[in-house]
Parts: C-alpha cells; sequence; structure tokens
C-alpha cells in the first residue's frame, strides 16, 4: 500500500524528495521574523530552481517537461516541506511564469521564461486589487495606449485600484504580469495582461511605481505580500501579452477571438492551473495534520476503566468518529484531484469550460475540507496541538487563505453552478414539447422505483454499502439540484424576472447543485480505485469509499430524508454502517497516514516522536 | 438597544473601558516578538491589578467586591482588548488567586490575597501534566509529607509527569499552586493542591525546580506558558491549601468529606469560575469579528447586474446564510452564559452539581461557536480577513485554545451527559413499576400528541415562530435523547456490561444528549428575554429568536425528520423561514453589532473605518 497515493511521475516526486533532504531545507530555520523568513524562503526558490524545478511546466525548449500533472507532483510534495515556500514557487513559477506563457507569445517566452524559471527574474501576478478581488471583470486599472510613444500608460486610478495582496511585491519582484483595462483608439477592449518593470535590481522601485508591505498576515509570513500602485508608468508596446489580443504601432486592436465576453473568459481560463495546484498543496497539508494526529492518537492514553491501563484515545468511538472520516476525505480529494490534474493536463478546447467548472468546484470543496480536518486535527490534540512545534499552528494558518486564493469559493461555487445549469439548459433546450414530456416522465419514473419503500426502507449492510446504492443516491442528488434549481430558474425568467435576480434568489441552492455535482464526480473515482485495486489492499480501500460515501449521505440525510429518498430506519441505519467502518478502519489507521508517504524528517512534531 | 447587552454591572463594565482607553494600552504596542510582547501583557496586567480589578472575585476584606459576577464582567471587557492580557489575568487573579481562595483557609487568604491582587505575587496554577491533561485524578506528581520536618516533598517522578502549558511559568511566576497526590503516613489520600515557590524575585528559578519555555504557539503569544518540573522541593506543612484535606504535624490526615471521590469532585467544582469566565471572553471575541465582519459587508460591493452599481455583499442570500445565524448564536449564547454567571454567583450547594454540568456545557457549546464564527467571518472577508491589521489573524489565533482549555469540551460534554443521565436514573430509580408504566404510558402520549399529522406537517409562518413549536421541538430532542440513552444504557448494565464500557458504546449519543440539554436551556434565556424585551426591540430581538432556534433545528433536521417528528415539507418550510430571517434582519445587522457596545478604539481594521 505503500506508494498508493505516490506511484505518479516518480522521477519529479523523488527529485523534490531528495532536494528537501538537504540540509539546507531544514526546517528549523524558519524564523517568526517575517523579515528572516522571507529570505530564507527566497533562498530555497533559488535551489529548487537551481535544479530545473521552475521549468516543470514549460516546454522542453525552456529547460521544462511541459507537463502540468508533474508541476502538480512537484507542488503536492513541496506543500509536505513548507507552505511558504510552495506559495513562493506557486507566485514565481506558476503565476507570473504561467500568465506570461499562457498570455505571451513567442517573443515573450523567447524573452523572459528562462529568466523566470532560473529565478534570474523574481515577478509578480498582479491581478487583485483592492476594491476588485472576485469581480475580475471590473478591475479599475488602466493601460492606454499611446500611438505617438508605441507605448502603454499602465495607471491605478485610485486607492481602489492599487493591486493588492500581490506576492512577490514587498520585497522580491522585479517585474509584473498586470492586469489593466486596455485603452486604444478612444475605445476600451477589457481586461488583458501586460508586463511591467517594478523594481530595479538593486531592490529599489521603478519611478512612478509605489509599493506598500501589506505586513503581518495570519500565515505564509514567508512570503512577501504588498501592494502596488501605478503612477502613470510607460511601458513598451511589446509588453502586452498578446496572446488573445494585440495592438499594432498605430493602435489597431485585434483579437483571434471576437466576443469579448469569450476573449475574457478564455484568458482567464488559461490560467486555471492554479485551481488545479492550490487544492492539492493543501491537500498535502492536510495529510500532514492527519498524520499527526492519527499516530498521536494511536499512542496517547487518556482515562479508562478503574484499575486498569488507561485507553488508546484512538479507542475512543468520539475520537473514531472525529478522524477516521476525515481520513477518508483525504483519500477522496486525492483521487479526484488527480483526475482533475490528468484532465487538464489533457485537456482539449471542447472540453474546456467542463474541466474549468470541475475545477473551480473541486479547488472549493476540498480546500473547505483541508481548513476543517487541520482545525479538527489541532483541538484532537489538545493543548499539545496548540504548541508552535507540534506543527498544527502553521499548517493551520498557512492553509487558512486557500479557501479565498484562487477564487474565493463560495463565488467560484456558483461559476460551477452556473455551468452546471447552462449544460442543462442546453439539453432541455434540444427538446421539443414530447421530448420534454418524456423527459419528465422518465425521471417521474425513476423516482418513483427509487422511492419504493422496498428501497427507501432497506437497511442491509450489503445494500448499503453496494456501489449500486451508493451512486444512485449520489446521482439522485445531483439531478434533483439540477433540475429543481434549473426548472425554477426557468420559469422566474420566463415571467419575467432578470437573470441576475433570479439567480440571486437560488444562490443557496446553487451551492448545494455545486456540492452535489463534485461530490458526484468524487465518487466516481473512488468507486475506479477501488475497482481497480489488487486484492491485498481492496478490502481497506472499499471500507475507505464506503465511509466516505456513508458519511457524505449521513451529513446530509436531512435532504435525503426530506426528499422521501430514505426512510428514517435507513438513515439510522446509514449512522450505524458509519460507526462500525470507524472501528472496523481504525486498526489500518497508522497504516493509511503512513501511505501518504510523508518523509520522516518533515513529521517534526515532538508529540510523535517516539 | 444600545446598552442591551451590557446594562449589568455598569460600574465594573465603565472602569474597564475607562482604563482601556489610556494609552498605555495601546493596542498598536503589541508585538509580534514573543518576548516584547510578553512584558507588555505583564505591565497591563500590573495596571489593572493597581486599579483593583484583580481582587473583584475576593471578599472585601482583601480589596474585593465578592462577587463572581463582576469578575466576569471584567472578563468580557477585557476581552474585547487582547486575549493574551486576558489569559494573563485569568491566570493571575482567577486561576492562581482564585485556587488560593477556594481551596485555602483563612491563613492562606490572609497571607497570599493581597499580593496576589496587586500582583506583587505572580504565580501559576500548575495542574495540568503532560501525561495527563483531562484525566486529573491521575496526574502523577506527588507531595510526600515529611513528619520528622513538617514539609512536603514536591516530585515530579518523569517527564510525563512535568507540569505543562502553564501560564506565567516561562517568565513570571514567582509562586504555583501544584496539583498533586498527597501522601502521608504511608497512606494515600489522592490530589490536593499545595503552594510552591518556583521562582526568585530576581527571576531565577528555585533549586530543584527546572522550568522550560512553551516556545512558540499558535495564539496567545503573549502568555508565558512553561512546564515545570520538581525535583524532590520541600515546601513547609502549611503550604497545603486545606480547606478540603489536612495534616496535622504529625502526619495525620483529616477531611470535612468522607468520600475521597465527593473530595476530589468538590475541590474541582470550587474551580467552575474559570469555565463561566472562559466562554464569556470567547463570546466578546466572536462579537468582535461579527463586528467587523458585519460592517465591512455592510458597504463593500462585489458585481451586480449588467450596467448598475455593484451589489452590496450582504445584499446575497449566501452572504446572509453565512453571518446572520452567527448572529443571532451570539445573542443566544450572551443570554445563556450570563444567565449561567448569576446562577453560578448564587449557587446553593444544592445546585452546585447541576451548574457544574450547565457550565460544562456551555462552556463547549460557546467555544465551538466561537472558533466557527471567527472562522467564518475571516472567509467572509476574503483576502482582507488575512491580512494581520484586519484582526482576525488574532481572534482565531488567541481563541483557538478555548475549546481545549478548562476542560477539553468533547471530554466535558461527557460530564454533561453523565450529570443528566444521574439526574434520569434518579427519577426513574424513585418510581415503583406502575409509576414507571405510567411515565412510558404519558410519554408515548405527548409522542403521539406532537407526532400527530396536524403537527407534524403544519408550514404556518405563526406556528413555525411560535414560542409554544420552537420549545416543544427542542424539549422533544432533550427527553428523546435522555431516555433513550438511559434505557439503552440500563439495559445494557442489566446486561452485564461493565459501565466504563457501557457509556463507551454511547458516547457520540451522549453528545447530542449534552447538545440538546444546553440548547434547551439556550432557547429558555432567549425566550426569556424576548417576553421581558420593550416594544420598540421586542421584535428585532424576536426575529433574532427565531432565526436561532430555526436554524438550529435546521441544522439538526436530519434528526427531526428520522424521529418524524417533522415532515418533509415541514423541513422545507424551516428552511425557507431561516431564509426570510436572514433577509429580514440583514437590515438589522449594523445595529445588532453596534450593540455590542465595543469601544470604537478596540475596532482597528482598516476594512470597516470610513
Amino acid at each position: 500500500m505503500n506508494d498508493l497515493l505516490s506511484h505518479k511521475h516518480k522521477d519529479v516526486r523523488e527529485k523534490v524528495r531528495q532536494l528537501l533532504k538537504d540540509p539546507e531545507f531544514d526546517l528549523d530555520l524558519i524564523s517568526r521574523d517575517k523579515n528572516v523568513f522571507r529570505e530564507q524562503t527566497l533562498k530555497w526558490s533559488q535551489l529548487l530552481a537551481d535544479q530545473g524545478l521552475g521549468a516543470i511546466a514549460f516546454p522542453e525548449k525552456y529547460g521544462g517537461m511541459d507537463d502540468m500533472s508533474k508541476y502538480v507532483i512537484a507542488f503536492e510534495e513541496l506543500a509536505f516541506h513548507d507552505l511558504s515556500l510552495l506559495i513562493k514557487f506557486g507566485v514565481q513559477f506558476g503565476l507570473w511564469g504561467g500568465s506570461v506563457y499562457w498570455l505571451g507569445t513567442e517573443k515573450h517566452h523567447d524573452k523572459y521564461l528562462n529568466d523566470i524559471a532560473t529565478l534570474k527574474i523574481p515577478g509578480c501576478f498582479a491581478m487583485t486589487e483592492t476594491g476588485h478581488g472576485s469581480n475580475v471583470r471590473d478591475l479599475l486599472t488602466t493601460a492606454v495606449y499611446n500611438p505617438d510613444r508605441e507605448t502603454f500608460t499602465i495607471h491605478s486610478p485610485g486607492p481602489e485600484a492599487g493591486k493588492e495582496y500581490i506576492g512577490n511585491a514587498a520585497c522580491h519582484g522585479q517585474m509584473a504580469t498586470v492586469f489593466a483595462q486596455l485603452k486604444t483608439l478612444g475605445e476600451d477592449y477589457g481586461i488583458h495582461a501586460f508586463i511591467v518593470p517594478i523594481r530595479n535590481t538593486d531592490g529599489s522601485s521603478i519611478d512612478n511605481v509605489h509599493i506598500i508591505d501589506n505586513g503581518h498576515k495570519l500565515g505564509l509570513n514567508g512570503v512577501d505580500n504588498g501592494r502596488i500602485y501605478f503612477d502613470n508608468v510607460e511601458i513598451p508596446r511589446e509588453n502586452l501579452l498578446d496572446k488573445f489580443g494585440a495592438v499594432d504601432k498605430e493602435g489597431n486592436y485585434t483579437s483571434p477571438i471576437n466576443s469579448p465576453g469569450r476573449r475574457f473568459f478564455t484568458m482567464l481560463g488559461t490560467l486555471v492551473g492554479g485551481r488545479v495546484a492550490v487544492p492539492i498543496g493543501g491537500l498535502s497539508a492536510t495529510k500532514k495534520a492527519l498524520t499527526i494526529a492519527v499516530r498521536y492518537a494511536s499512542k496517547r492514553r487518556q482515562f479508562g476503566a478503574e484499575g486498569k491501563q488507561e485507553t488508546i484515545i484512538l479507542d475512543y468511538p468520539t475520537h473514531q468518529r472525529r478522524l477516521l472520516p476525515l481520513l477518508a476525505n483525504a483519500y477522496a480529494y486525492h483521487f479526484a484531484l488527480h483526475y482533475l490534474s490528468e484532465r487538464f493536463t489533457n485537456r482539449t478546447e471542447k472540453e474546456a469550460q467542463e474541466i474549468e467548472a470541475l475545477a473551480a468546484g473541486l479547488k472549493s470543496m476540498s480546500t473547505w475540507n483541508t481548513t476543517a480536518t487541520i482545525q479538527e486535527c489541532r483541538e484532537a490534540c489538545g493543548g499539545k496541538g496548540y504548541l508552535g512545534e507540534n506543527q498544527f499552528a502553521d499548517l493551520k494558518a498557512d492553509t487558512d487563505i486557500f479557501t479565498t486564493f484562487e477564487g474565493d469559493n463560495t463565488v467560484l461555487m456558483q461559476l460551477v453552478a452556473k455551468s452546471r445549469l447552462a449544460e442543462f439548459r442546453k439539453e432541455f433546450g434540444k427538446m421539443n414539447v414530447s421530448n420534454i414530456l418524456r423527459f419528465l416522465k422518465d425521471q417521474a419514473e425513476t423516482i418513483v422505483l427509487e422511492k419504493n419503500p422496498v428501497v427507501t426502507r432497506r437497511t442491509s449492510e450489503e445494500h448499503l454499502r453496494s456501489e449500486e446504492f451508493l451512486t444512485a443516491a449520489f446521482s439522485y442528488r445531483e439531478e434533483q439540484w439540477l433540475s429543481s434549481v434549473g426548472m425554477s430558474l426557468g420559469s422566474a425568467i420566463r415571467s419575467g424576472k432578470d437573470s441576475y435576480n433570479a439567480f440571486l434568489d437560488h444562490q443557496n441552492a446553487c451551492i448545494n447543485l455545486s456540492k452535489a455535482y463534485i461530490d458526484r464526480v468524487t465518487l466516481e473515482q473512488f468507486n475506479k480505485v477501488v475497482t481497480s485495486a489488487e486484492a491485498e489492499i481492496y478490502d481497506v480501500l472499499k471500507d475507505l469509499r464506503d465511509l466516505w460515501a456513508l458519511s457524505n449521505i449521513e451529513a446530509d440525510k436531512g435532504y435525503f430524508l426530506e426528499q422521501g429518498y430514505i426512510e428514517g430506519a435507513k438513515s439510522l441505519a446509514i449512522g450505524s454502517q458509519v460507526d462500525e467502518l470507524c472501528a472496523k478502519l481504525k486498526k489500518n489507521a497508522v497504516a493509511l497516514v503512513d501511505a501518504f508517504g510523508i518523509a520522516d524528517q518533515l513529521i517534526k512534531a515532538p508529540i510523535v516522536q517516539s
């Protein structure tokens, strides 16, 4: 079972692992003084760049492997080390490098990619503004073309237009990809990206670029975030990253994509890689927290029967209930996120929208799970969990922003729902009246079939733990949310409500719809792993799958009962199965965290040193 | 409405408020360097002591007010300032001072209380050990009486016996109340408390006392926690805090309480004040987080209908759902905790056990709510919430341990359940067969009455928002959990299972039982406030009560549906009421956080400065 979660891309994985064993990567070097920590993080990033890890996602021509899924593996491994380093790495090579690669053209690649991959040019990804985080389309920074000088003027028209929380900005960044409203010859062409120098090699700011340190943050204090303001900064015309929109000498704008809306979403879509990598990094932190909490729980004793040795705390049903479903979650998201990574790496244009929705949804669900899991692990280790030395402090603080950056989860879940609803509308729109009637009749029949008392009341272990029941329940929930929100939205819009306000009325339902979708996809991936598992690990993986799926249904039992999909007795039986699976999996809990494969020297918590 | 939550003990409240306005209490003085921060916290504590605030809970003879509920008010106000200061204050005056006061006798009071209240003797409360946090009865530190020298020898028999996380230990404490197993004349009398000097006035350790700094913690870095080991330290016989157990010169042990078990619980019971004060401090942090998040949400705009001004984020149904039930929770716990504080202050011996259970349960429920609320508020402020300047970082980190200290919540909830079950057994035990039959018949009739389709299907707003329905639902849940766990435990024990293992099988159900109990008590207190509210605030308070109670039922709808207490349509109607109440209360949200009465200078977050 040892390499169950780490058999992919062993080349990159081993390279990172070996590198992190270098004494230069000693975690004890981390300082609580953010200035010292920031320099350490830069130094570590340089060591990674020197080994060619900065170029993984770039073409071979620029020293890379042209493989996004390998970049994701590097992210997964680096996150076991330190999360400030991970984010610094992601800012430099993923965001700054990635934006030049995906939004620029060959001239930009030739000029910059090598220097980015080797960290010769530290840079920033300057999208978010103080006034606009989620709503990127309405950013205020402007880029006005000056035909006479063949330059763009980059400008922040007020404090709300300052670029906010920009990694690498406070200390190290020399250039930035700046997102701004492109204006030329009196026309506004919307958001485009520009390469803007912000700092000289001696560390001083470029004239008319004002940078303010974001100061102390909740976590990730090894990353130098800052605000950047541009006061009419002129850059050459060539600094427009012009893959999706170019301006010629005279100022004429051209784009391979005519629709401004589609152009905007295509540009942003190329940057979705962050939404694949970030949750994987968060999941590594989750695994580290679980490793510590489970190992501790398997040794720590407290209370017990009179006159006997105290009880191991993992033997307490409450403790099993706290940790084991979270352990199952970590496996579930591991399988789902690696599926996403492969699909993203090999995506065709036709699949792009589906994969973007999947990335947005999985990023959200998985990072929420990260926050919840690390919290529970901290609490499950009591006062020991509160001491800095036992590692939860940094894991918690550093990952807390994962639910916000690369897209606020609540906003992303609305996007996922909209994408699903668009599919639903497409399907529905194709139908004529008789097809719609047949669809509704089929759906009603399925529901009658599934809601038959024989099914809603079945409580046998065999039934509850069958792939058939689990898949049917997850699919029912997904389809029910989709069709009920879809129908209800449709009728609101038909009755004259504008689509913005109609959606507003269904915001909370949209989140349920998106969750149901991601849960169904995650179950499918877990099922695949179970089906193809080797004999010796089949049982434990099926137990884990069952625990994950049944505790998911249990947490949402109000919904299933409300719908009449299950009856009270079945709901109670599901709860009992969860209890039994927790008790059963307890025996394998340590082996299951060992299988995360985190190097011993990275688990420094004294509470798990024997 | 302005002093709705702050009309009690205005004298203490105003004193603290005025004091905190002193420039000496400037929050900008807080340093990220823990050594500087620790000295600042000590200095602040001295300023409070100089104003007589250290003595509030002590008798007038020692400069105090002899009023625990006033101490709680001071705690509530101080927590609005800084939580490291709060905990330093609690360690010095509540734990160190409180243990001398409650466990000692007049000779100890005369000798120490004045010096403790004025901070002349900084001290520690050394109960927890590395090996034993929750299980206090099995602490390893020993106190052996030496009749020849009339001394006790305090000793830590190994690393697991070191006193752990002790506040004031790493730097400032000169003495400590040490809990140890008292042994005299070859007999073991269980846990008792002793005053042990640990540090000389020059700051050096006493001979044979070894202190290790706990170092950096997740939060509360202004408190100097440490480990203390005793290597056969001798103290005079008089240093035994001998209210509940004394040793005479010859070494003979006497106690006013014969049963060792009852003696142990009586001693611990006198220290329950911490479980009253700590959740109030946590609630103040919760209020501060809500104040920032609600004010921000009422001004921040993001996205919107095409061509219109962007939407205020509090107008988003998702945002209302995130913040408003949490706002209602804060009010609910405010009323419940102040009820607890009054009952604790005026308790009679007969009520002690009930109030201890109430304190344990409310401490748990309220501090879990603190962790959850601050987390949601941070996320609801997006990236802004992650910057140190916007205050969530410290609120989150500092309160994270509240679910653990003063008793781990999961353990406390088991104690609550045991106390409730003991009551149940007492009631049940008194009955003869015909009474038991009548009880069961009555209960069955109530259930039939309440589970009548007319009731389980009623969905009118008038019904759902009636005190009658809410009270009946909360009471049903409490009684159902109590009788089902009680009956099931009883039959397990009758069939030969030992009580330790029988309880183990019901651990998870016990948590539900305790929650249901605390929820019912909380609802009762909220009801009382609504019933006695003045006309102008009646409506908003009733809306808040309804939101709190209905979202509580909604969160547990799986249970109520499983039980057949409500049907699907009623469950859906409850969800709709929650939506409507959120939308309605949104208009009063800012006024409701203003009513928390937090001084302007303590809300420093730039995101809510206009």
